[in-house]
């Protein structure tokens, strides 16, 4: 995934000569903490935060560049970094958005914190069931009901519980990756499942062919 | 992971009968997006976020009181609530930061969007050599060379790439989680190559038991 897949396309930015009131209205209106500040070529010269506007706004500072970072303190990314980078960034610096330029410099979009962490709680609500439907259709020669049937011997021997192929098929179509990461006690533990899964699906394999 | 776990303990709050500027100072001094007002107890009665400040400023209100949220219109978690409740909230608000009360009502802390940010991506941080250590130590009867040489048969078979149980070695300490997701093609892809890695180990020690 790019930066430019992640990016908020839709976002605000202003001229350095703008007069600060005007600007916090705007940011008002938008509800925009941040913006990013452009020349005529929307290339970025600049980043203001509603804590800047504030101040400049009880100092009385009358324009932008009176109160804006310059770039060289600014973070960014490119639209075609890894949208990794944007996260470990944000993740460093603390920041709430970051403005993302293309290769000319000029603002094309904006990475939000909260965007962020939609996108990854997203990988942390995918259903179990949707990660045992994708390995049933890749895994030869096993069904659905040897896949739950192997689970829930797994789930026995690893945790004591006694629980039916048919129930645990019904607890995953509940239950998020999130969820059952937490449940066996981290991410580690529930490959460590799933490997022991595949050992036995192929261990019963072994058992049908032998007979 | 409990909300508890997850807060800030570090934020700032100010009263309602506060003055704006003053408290305008204080989010400066602070770098604070955003406040909790509270009561005397330290309950929360209101919240107030920059763009409120910017406002009052602007148009000459005076007092806190006059600009906050009132509690019905602010998104606030329990301490013992889990963590992923905060995180489901802030993506779907698409806050910034929410106040966290304990059962008295009293403000306890903050979920901060950057601080969900940096545990989330934690996770995809992991080292796939990590994931890989947990494995070795529960698989039992299997070697770490054995799960290596798993690894880079299982690769060959499903990308076509002739890689060395060395090489494989060398590169899951120099890939990260979220690299290997995006490397194999999505979350499930990746489950699969476990599954396959767990057949293949078992695969080879029925061939060993055999001889």
């Amino acid at each position: 995934m790019k930066v430019k897949e992640l990016m908020d396309t839709n976002f605000i930015d202003v001229f350095p000569d703008q007069d600060i009131v005007e600007v916090s209205l705007k940011m008002e209106k938008y509800k925009k903490f941040t913006t990013s500040v452009v020349d005529h070529e929307r290339k970025l010269v600049g980043w203001v935060t509603s804590i800047e506007i504030i101040k400049g706004l009880r100092e009385g500072k009358k324009l932008i560049k009176d109160i804006m970072y310059t770039p060289k303190d600014v973070v960014s990314v490119n639209e075609n970094d890894a949208a990794r980078l944007a996260v470990i960034k944000a993740s460093k610096y603390k920041v709430i958005s970051i403005p993302v330029l293309n290769d000319e410099g000029k603002v094309v979009g904006v990475i939000r914190s909260c965007d962020i962490v939609e996108t990854l709680s997203q990988l942390y609500e995918i259903k179990v069931s949707r990660i045992f439907e994708a390995m049933a259709a890749e895994l030869k020669g096993v069904s659905w009901n040897e896949l739950m049937e192997a689970s829930a011997v797994v789930t026995k021997r690893q945790t004591g519980e006694r629980i039916t192929a048919k129930k645990y098929e019904k607890r995953i179509k509940n239950t998020t990756f999130g969820e059952a990461i937490w449940a066996t006690g981290g991410l580690e533990k529930f490959f460590v499942g799933l490997i022991a899964i595949g050992e036995y699906v192929l261990a019963r394999k072994v058992a049908r062919a032998r007979k």
